[in-house]
Order: C-alpha cells, then sequence, then structure tokens
C-alpha cells in the first residue's frame, strides 16, 4: 500500500479520553474512531489487524477440528427464558423490542442458540464428537465502557461450544481447546497463561482465563514464574491423541498461576520464593466445562449405544478478537508508538523515502515496493512529500517491525537501511540483500 | 472435509415454511436454521459459501482500489437525528433504548456514520479520491420477512462509500463500482443485468440496480436480450482509466435495461420485437451517485486548491451478500438440488465410496481424497455407511459440481467416475486422471 492512496488519519495530540497506552495509540495511529459509547469503527488499518486475528483464530480452530459456523447478533428471547437466564444477566444484556413488540436481545453469549440448534438436528451418539464455533460481534451494555476496544461495548468474539456423549470426551474438547488456545496466543507473538478461575454466571468446574501480563490489566494474578517460560515452538500437535492433549495440559498446568478469585496464598507460599509473581493481567480467553448444566433443561439429549436418551456433555470457549487487539499493544509498545509481532502486523515492513522526487531514491523505493509485494510481503510505502522525521515518526507510531530506509546518499553507496522497530538497530545493505532479509525473517511465521 | 466428521443436517421432508427453491433447498441442505422471524442460524456448509462469497467481494473492491473498514452495527441516533432519516426511516429501522435511556439504532445502512468519520478525519482536497467499504451486518425490521435470506431482518452487506472532489470524480467513482459489480457476480457465476433504478430513500440522480433474473424474484424487470450477451471474459481492466470504464459502462447501459420503476414504454418499444423480454429479477446490488446529499447538511468539506471550503460529492454503492447465496441457489438449481457454479462451491469435488469398508474402494478413496487436499481442491468424502443412492441424493442436494464415484468394481477394471452435477454426464478414467481433470477444471476459477 503507498501511503498516499491509503486511509491512514494519525492524529498528533493524545486524545484526552484515553487512559491506558492502546487505547490512546489504537485512536493516534488511525485504527479507530469512537462511534458512540463503548462503540468503535474499525478504521482501515484496525480493520486489518482485526481481520488478521479472526484468520489466525479460525485456521487454529480448524486444525484441532473444530467446525467454522455463524449465529446471528439478534436473538429471540424465549431461549433465554427456557434456560432462566434471561433474568438473571441483568442490565449489561441489551434487551430490544421488534416492530411487533416481541422481546429480542443483542446475545452476549451464545449457548442457548447452539443448543437449540443441536436438540433439533443431532439425535445419536454417532453424530458426536461435535465442535461448532463462530466469530461474531456481541454486545454488553456496560455501565462505563472504557479502555477502548478493551471494554467495549460491541466486541468480536470468538465462542466455541463442545458436544459430547461422555464427561471425559467432553474433557478431551477441554484439553483441545487449552491447546490450541495457547497456539493462537503465541502465533499472535502473545504471552498468555493459563490460570484457574471462577465459572461466573456461564458456570462450570473445570475452567481456565488465559491472560496476558500487563500493568493495565483489571485482574490481579499470582504465578510461578517458570510458567512464563513454556512455549511451543515446533512442536508437532495431534489433537486427536488423548495423551498428548493431556501432557501438554499438565505441563502447563502444573506450575501455579491464578486469578485473585481462585487464589489461594497457602498453595502460592508453597512456589520458591524467587518464583512467585504477583502481577496485573489482561483476559484474552476463557474455557469452561460445564456438563449437562444446558442440555439438561434444555433437552439436549442423544440416545446412546444402549438406546437410553442421555444429555449431552458441553462446555463452551471464548476468545475475546477485539479485545486481543488492544492486549496485543498493551504488551507490544513503546512512548513511539506500536511494535506489532510479526506475526500479526498490519503491514509487514515499511518503506521510507527520504528524498521523494529524488530520481535514484523513487527509483529504488519502487523497486524495493514491488518486490516486497511480489512476495506477498505487504509494505506500506511512505511516498508523501514529507521531511523524514515525520515519516520516522509514522513508522514508529503505527509499528511496522521491519523499515527500509532508502535516500540518494545511501544509494550512491549501493545501500539502504534496514531497522528493527523492536531493537531499533539498523543495518546497511543492498536493496536485493534487504528484500532477501526480510522475506527470511517472515518465512517462518 | 469427511462427513462423518462434518455437520450436515439434512432434512428428508420440505419444510412447509419455504416458498421459494433457495429457501427450501438452504434448509434441506443444512445450510441455514431460522433462529426467529427473518433471522438465520448460518451451519458450516452456509457459512462456508457466506464467506466465500464475502472473500470473493473483498478481493474485488481491494482490485477496485477501494479501502476496507468496519463499522458497528449499532448506531447512535444522532447523526441519524442531523441528517433529518431518523424520522424518515419508519418502522424498518430497529430503534434500541439502552441501560442509560439513550436512543441507539440497528443500522439499516451507514452514509451518516461515514460521513461523520470523514469530516473528522479530513480537510483537504489532497486526501481524495477516497472510497471506504465495509461488509458488516444489518438489520431492517421487515414487516413480513419471508423467502429465507432473500428477505430476511438480519443480513450481510457490503456497503461502501466515495468522498471526490468534483461529479466528475465521483462519476469515475460510480464507474468503478459499476464494473467491479459486474466482475463480483460474474465471478460468482452469476448474470447480474445493470438497471435504470430509482433512487428510493438514499436519494440520487445517478443510480443503477443489478438484477438476477430468476422466476422468484420481487421485480419485474424489461430488457433487451442482448444485455445478457455480455461478458468479461479474459478482459484486463484498468480501474484508474477513466475512458476504458466509461466504455465498459455505455456497453452494458446500451441495451435497454429497466425495472418497472424506471421502465418507459416508448423507449422499450424501440428494441427489435425478438429481442424484448420481460421477466422477473432479483435485486442483489445497487449504486449511487447522490453529489452533495448529505455532505452538505452534515458539513462533510474539504479545501480545494483555491482554498475554497467545498462539499464533497459522494455516492454509496451496496451488494447484498447474504442474499447472494439465496440469489444464486435460485439461478442455479433442480430438483434434487443445488447446482453451485465452480467459483462459489463450498466444497469442490465430492467422492463416493459406493462400498464403505471394502479395501480397495477405502484406498482408492483415501487416495483421492489426500490428492485432492494436497491441490487444495476442497473435497467432501462421504465415508458414511449408507447405501449408494443416498450418497448420490445427498451430493446432488449439496450441489458439488463434480462427483468422483468409487466403486470394487470399477476399480478391477482402474477406473473411477467422474461426473458433472449440472450436465449429468459421467465420464470413466483412471482416479490420477480423474484429479488431474478436477485440477484444470478449477484452474481458472
Amino acid at each position: 500500500m503507498r501511503l498516499t492512496k491509503y486511509y491512514l488519519p494519525i492524529l498528533k495530540e493524545n486524545p484526552a479520553e484515553a487512559q491506558i497506552a492502546s487505547h490512546r495509540l489504537m485512536l493516534r495511529a488511525g485504527m479507530i474512531r469512537q462511534a458512540s459509547a463503548g462503540i468503535y469503527s474499525w478504521l482501515p488499518m484496525g480493520f486489518k489487524v482485526l481481520r488478521r486475528l479472526e484468520n489466525i483464530v479460525h485456521e487454529e480452530q480448524q486444525r484441532a477440528g473444530h467446525l467454522p459456523m455463524l449465529m446471528p447478533t439478534l436473538q429471540s428471547a424465549d431461549l433465554w427464558k427456557e434456560s432462566g437466564r434471561y433474568e438473571d444477566y441483568g442490565k449489561e444484556m441489551l434487551r430490544i423490542s421488534d416492530r411487533h413488540g416481541r422481546d429480542m436481545l443483542y446475545g452476549p453469549t451464545n449457548e442457548e442458540l447452539i443448543t437449540d440448534i443441536f436438540r433439533n438436528s443431532v439425535g445419536s451418539y454417532k453424530d458426536l464428537p461435535l465442535t461448532l464455533y463462530h466469530i461474531q460481534w456481541k454486545f454488553r451494555d456496560e455501565v462505563r465502557p472504557r479502555f477502548g476496544v478493551m471494554r467495549g461495548r460491541e466486541f468480536l468474539m470468538k465462542d466455541g461450544y463442545n458436544f459430547d456423549l461422555t464427561k471425559e470426551d467432553a474433557l478431551h474438547a477441554y484439553n483441545r481447546h487449552f491447546v490450541s488456545y495457547l497456539r493462537t496466543y503465541e502465533r499472535m507473538g502473545l504471552k498468555a497463561i493459563p490460570m484457574r478461575a471462577d465459572g461466573g454466571p456461564i458456570g462450570g468446574d473445570y475452567t481456565h482465563e488465559f491472560l496476558v501480563l500487563a500493568d493495565t490489566g483489571e485482574s490481579d494474578v499470582f504465578y510461578d514464574s517458570t510458567v512464563t517460560d513454556l512455549t511451543f515452538g515446533d512442536r508437532e500437535i495431534d489433537f486427536s491423541d488423548r495423551a498428548g492433549l493431556q501432557a501438554i495440559y499438565d505441563e502447563w498446568t502444573k506450575p501455579y498461576a491464578r486469578t485473585d478469585e481462585t487464589h489461594d496464598d497457602a498453595l502460592f507460599s508453597e512456589v520458591p520464593e524467587a518464583q512467585r509473581r504477583q502481577s496485573k493481567g489482561i483476559e484474552v480467553g476463557q474455557i469452561f466445562y460445564f456438563g449437562t448444566k444446558y442440555s439438561e433443561p434444555m433437552n439436549a439429549v442423544v440416545v446412546d449405544d444402549s438406546g437410553q436418551r442421555v444429555p449431552v456433555h458441553m462446555g463452551s470457549h471464548g476468545i475475546g478478537v477485539s479485545r486481543l487487539v488492544g492486549a496485543l499493544i498493551e504488551a507490544n509498545h513503546d512512548e513511539n508508538g506500536i511494535i506489532w509481532p510479526e506475526g500479526v502486523a498490519p503491514f509487514k515492513v515499511g518503506i521510507v523515502n527520504l528524498k521523494q522526487g529524488d530520481t535514484d531514491a523513487d527509483a529504488a523505493c519502487e523497486g524495493l515496493y514491488k518486490g516486497l509485494t511480489a512476495k506477498g510481503l505487504d509494505p506500506i510505502y511512505d511516498d508523501r512529500e514529507e521531511r523524514a522525521g515525520a515519516k520516522f515518526a509514522t513508522m514508529d507510531l503505527i509499528g511496522c517491525p521491519w523499515r527500509i530506509t532508502v535516500g540518494p546518499r545511501g544509494l550512491k553507496n549501493g545501500v539502504v537501511e534496514l531497522t528493527s522497530r523492536r531493537t531499533g538497530e539498523s543495518e546497511e545493505m543492498s536493496p536485493e540483500a534487504a528484500l532477501d532479509r526480510v522475506a527470511q525473517i517472515y518465512a517462518g511465521v
């Protein structure tokens, strides 16, 4: 993309309403714009990141064998009255009356609707196991929406639901989600720690939250620092291998890691003192096994192999996709702007032309732009008539992981400069070498 | 995908509520399920088609130079009061009151919101031209929702908005949309005819609707049959070439083609009698140039090169993405089910194993499944323990464009059967040849 053809309405001043870095930087970098309280328009660069995260979630869910679908944003209140949650949910649920006066609501979650779909179409244990998910906009009418997309009212979430014949099968589904979530966050360049959590209004004995450590997090977290050393790297994962997934689950849950809701001082004191950490975390996902909590009252049953009608074992599993954009920035920024991890960068590399209009510089930039584009490396070329300082500031603000700086002086020596946004380190090399280096960096992403 | 691992809740009976083919077939083929009146859940196969159409629209919009973004589903009523449309829109607009009693609405369209974004961030003619679009769920509270996704209440639509300095520039944007829409429909395997239309509540002197001919259409259309012979084929299109786009516009608008709203008997009688057609059509898109209708009252101005503040020239341009799924089926089905055009098929090829459990048949099917998957040809393998008739009926119902039938008898002679869903014609060939043939068919799609 050429910046002169793009829509990137950068703000020079820090917006007064933004209290935390991600909110401030998303506004300043022209990623979002508030439409009304807690409701945002995603401008092109913001949408590009959101779509990228959405695609990663789709890929990782399908890798785990889960099936994508899409439920609507508006639901009839009837199913919620049947499950008993219509009254429970309180004012966070946006209640709507349609032109015929029917009670509707903007779905904050989908347990009822998916259970209704299931009970109307699945009748036999032979159709199990089944895990369906969707990525859809949800609404929770927060009293005081704040922190930008981190605590908005309209937000994009992946929610998935497993239907299994037995508790054991459902716990395998739980582990599939546990492992695929860890993989998903790692691929995004995020360190998210699974922590024992509380069931809350969704319920369930087994539940883990996934938290990204950040000073601006709203949850207090307590953990053994060894948990942050765990990574997947190149591990091959077979999502049908129950023992293999259980081993990964055990590996990640062995170190102490809990939110304040489930924190246990006595247990925590057994962690070697040098490894004990207390910090703040941002919740970016949660998984639940809740057994037959919805299937029994809503009569979601299958016939088992002995001909008995039995309620299915279920769980639900969420990833906050729009919130992740904020969490990524909270965990990856400095005073100059965003520092995107390579896996989620909206533009993989920025090209800065130090002297727009100079024949050599223009030609070298065009060559790099075309070369990078041809390799699928999605560059953003700052082709504005601006001074170098403004161009550098823009690249730093929008967080391009790599920048290639092109100027007449360097070109006389046959070189351009390749700079890492994260380390600030620069290296001179030929334009061809810069192109190859960037291709190499992104080959494994 | 293996059918035993998929969620495809096929209905054996014709659902009583479905009056038209697309509604009936989408329910029967397990693509959708009604959540409440005019609101549908998209089950995995339905979602796969919807996502495919969404991606085609994204690709074609970006090819034309338009920038993707995303506006929220819920809007504040304030902007609509400012434009004067809050009262105009009537009961089709779903009005909502949030927990603080603020007036909100579920957006039926986005002229106000996009104009507000524009006026707050763009100030100079140098930032023009600009075309922003999004693909988002909308809501219109139809009195009598019917015909499944063709006239639903919650529906997915692409809407785009151009901002230009002059009328000439805005008409070039109009032509860009005109041409890119024709390309989009052609790529989906649809013949959509652009017809002079009426501005309606959005307004505008220049507007065309794009209609797919189908007996179940709700619009009466009148046209010169030569318009249906026009195609793009392999034409290269340069979206910055004003004269080139104008020539395509002229080519497609020269033959008479109007809806009953703009129909002119006298003009129509000048069409040679043998070419005069009267039919029914389904509207799948509409483009508008409406000048300064929104920019003037909403003060969306830029400073031009003489320093004057001038209102921008705008247009809006919509494609009914969820409706297109229905329109595609209306135009492509027979008594046995759907016949997907290759460009939009949820599964490109179906594999039918005539004798599940037979070592040779199972091995040949596995080989084909892996080979097709490796080539990105997204097969669906019917690996159920079912009789051949039920497997054929399923493949016909879900509309796989190509079917490979594998049985022990054929394999003894080294052959499988490749069948076209559209023509019903079959040919025997080796499994390798069938794989190559399918790859060849999809190479150009």
